[in-house]
């Protein structure tokens, strides 16, 4: 079984939409262990999206076809597959229902075009809209119908849920593969990609390339570098089973490291830590500005643990209202101060706080991507130093990662 | 003069890495009046790369091939194309030495494989690594030489300054179109796309579609709303002057939507008006939570207007560090009370506050979306309210220019 990928959209060959479709449906065919070998994008022109859809299907068993099902003259997707089908359009009287209705409920007036999207090529059977007002369609091409043509909406939300629901299942249903793929993704921080790739390699190749299950990493800047584990079997408890096991493989590897199996933010790690010990977190930023605070403020439920934060940019707020004493503020004494001063400020069990040089120039006799992170726990008040490496913006995202990691790692012990 | 574009990486095809170069060259050709139906993304597979080339040569007269120029077993965009115009590879002595030179500079030993990125196939011309160590190819292919392959690396930077530097001179002096291509970003707030959209719909149309200038829009969130006007002409000058009076167009229309000419954040903009004033700015964040201090302390200087900031997270918080009056956080009262308590506490002469309901459930009997924005400048506190649309992070974000903005018109005024 061969898949190919087409993204439909004068806008993608514009540059106005970067295609992050293509990437996703990729991702998913690899671990359903799918062959598929081409990606193509193409303009709204009907002539040269049928151009494309035949050779694709030269080449490939099935092809998935991204966008172009909308209400306007310039969805021309469902024209251009009736085409290739050598088939007409026929109005879906049920599809046309759901759409009257899905206007209706939402109190608004359908414009008529809307209906467009219940035309279907003749022989396909649509895939029910269930996020938006386009249905996809699956559609059975060549004389004996052994190969096929998905449509799936271009807005990424509807395309992900429908080929999930409905063309992932019948795209292994034709190959013959495992039905059931299930994957986890853990994330880990205080190792760099490259330790992290030599670390896990005996493993990868143990699991003989790209074998069942298989693991995939990659750095993703503040969000940590995400391993993930995908496991395929013919049922879903099969595949989950596979999967536990080979997840405790890879903590074992990693230990440490680890700071969610459940593809969590470092924040929500954090949080179920001080939610377990029944504790509050107040912040003081210099050199992060306040992104520890809005990275925290983005998990669920973190009104429960987390108090505030001061944002002490100007050297004198330092003072003011954290109490740090005069020196330089690029230093251990002033990561203390402000981490102490902001738990008592901000009635919090534990301060964290970070002050460093973003950079470009040095500071306090400091060079860029120097960081103090201070800590303040119970009755020890400390600070680390640390040297991030990267531009401004990218020493502030990792000070805010190692600043939580620092606070997970100790309230671990 | 049709150009198509090709992606050369088994990680696009699986979504390990989002193809974003592909949709940056398409916004430059499309810029330069360039013709460009199609892209491909295909693996590390010779056979299949010489095929996607191959097909291409039919339909287009210029093919730019990204990634696989590097020094692995798997970087063979060089012998495909070799294959396809029919030639041999031939180590290039200068190139050779540019790689040398590069990693005795850095003082690190050249591995011996590094040397296969000086293999360049016979009759094509190598653009000169300036940002890598792998080289650009500009590759005439056909009897007559009149078609072209141009191939870059992957990497986007070193892709980038390739394209503007070599590839881009080169296709619109074969297209024979101008030579100068200039843009400018006008960035506005406070009116939604489609209002943009309808506002700036008569002076398009009055453009003939994609003439010169040309006009586009697109939303991005936090940053704005982005019109890009760019425009062709035989010499630099005639194009910045033909620039500067659709500039001047585009302003009569938009008015004080517009917060920046020159690609600016809207905290950049205010940034520029409190200096000019020689004013000083705090923040009290509630609902976007340290967001609004992270995106200024990102301007570049920030350090000479903005003082800091409070995130006042817990309703006790507000009340015990900036004088909030009891009652309900998401108010008038409470917004008014943040914006004076936080100027204040850390001295600034502006301040400024967002309290609201990010959601998912209603706060203080309000729905998600209700934000409060205080301002207090001089003599005056106040705040309004405002109803913003989408999820929990969308409401955050959108609070934070809607905040600025606020800030911004009344600094204009």
């Amino acid at each position: 079984m061969r898949c190919e990928v087409v993204a439909i959209g004068t806008e993608l060959l514009l540059g106005q939409i970067v295609d992050t479709n293509s990437s996703w449906i990729g991702e998913q065919l690899a671990a359903h262990g799918i062959d598929h070998l081409r990606q193509t994008k193409v303009g709204d022109n009907q002539d040269r999206i049928v151009a494309v859809l035949r050779e694709a299907l030269e080449r490939a068993d099935a092809v998935i076809v991204c966008g172009g099902l909308g209400p306007t003259q310039d969805d021309i997707t469902r024209e251009a597959i009736a085409v290739v089908m050598g088939v007409e359009l026929v109005r879906h009287d049920h599809v046309a229902d759901v759409i009257r209705e899905l206007f209706a409920s939402r109190g608004r007036a359908m414009p008529e075009n809307n209906l467009r999207q219940a035309d279907v090529p003749a022989g396909a059977t649509p895939i029910e809209q269930r996020t938006g007002t386009a249905p996809g369609l699956i559609c059975p091409v060549g004389p004996d119908g052994r190969q096929v043509v998905y449509a799936v909406p271009g807005v990424p939300y509807e395309m992900r849920e429908m080929l999930e629901r409905a063309v992932l299942p019948d795209l292994a249903r034709r190959a013959g593969v495992a039905v059931a793929i299930v994957s986890r993704t853990l994330r880990t921080w205080g190792a760099s990609e490259s330790r992290v790739a030599e670390l896990l390699d005996p493993r990868i190749t143990a699991l003989d390339g790209p074998g069942n299950p298989t693991i995939a990493f990659l750095a993703s800047g503040i969000e940590g570098i995400k391993v993930r584990v995908t496991a395929r079997a013919p049922t879903e408890q099969a595949a989950q089973e596979l999967l536990d096991a080979e997840e405790a493989e890879v903590r074992a590897i990693l230990g440490d490291l680890v700071f969610s199996g459940a593809d969590e933010t470092m924040e929500a790690a954090v949080g179920g830590l001080l939610t377990a010990r029944g504790q509050t977190l107040a912040v003081a930023e210099s050199l992060s500005g306040g992104l520890v605070a809005s990275r925290i403020v983005a998990v669920p439920g973190a009104s429960a643990w987390f108090r505030g934060g001061v944002v002490a940019y100007a050297s004198d707020v330092k003072a003011a209202v954290l109490g740090v004493p005069p020196g330089p503020v690029v230093s251990e004494a002033a990561a203390r101060a402000m981490a102490d001063g902001v738990r008592r400020v901000l009635g919090a069990d534990v301060g964290l706080s970070t002050t460093g040089v973003a950079g470009p120039t040095d500071q306090d006799g400091e060079p860029p991507g120097t960081v103090w992170l201070g800590l303040a726990l119970g009755d020890a008040v400390d600070a680390v130093r640390i040297q991030l490496p990267g531009d401004r913006d990218r020493v502030r995202q990792l000070s805010v990662i190692s600043a939580m990691d620092r606070l997970r790692r100790r309230l671990l012990d």
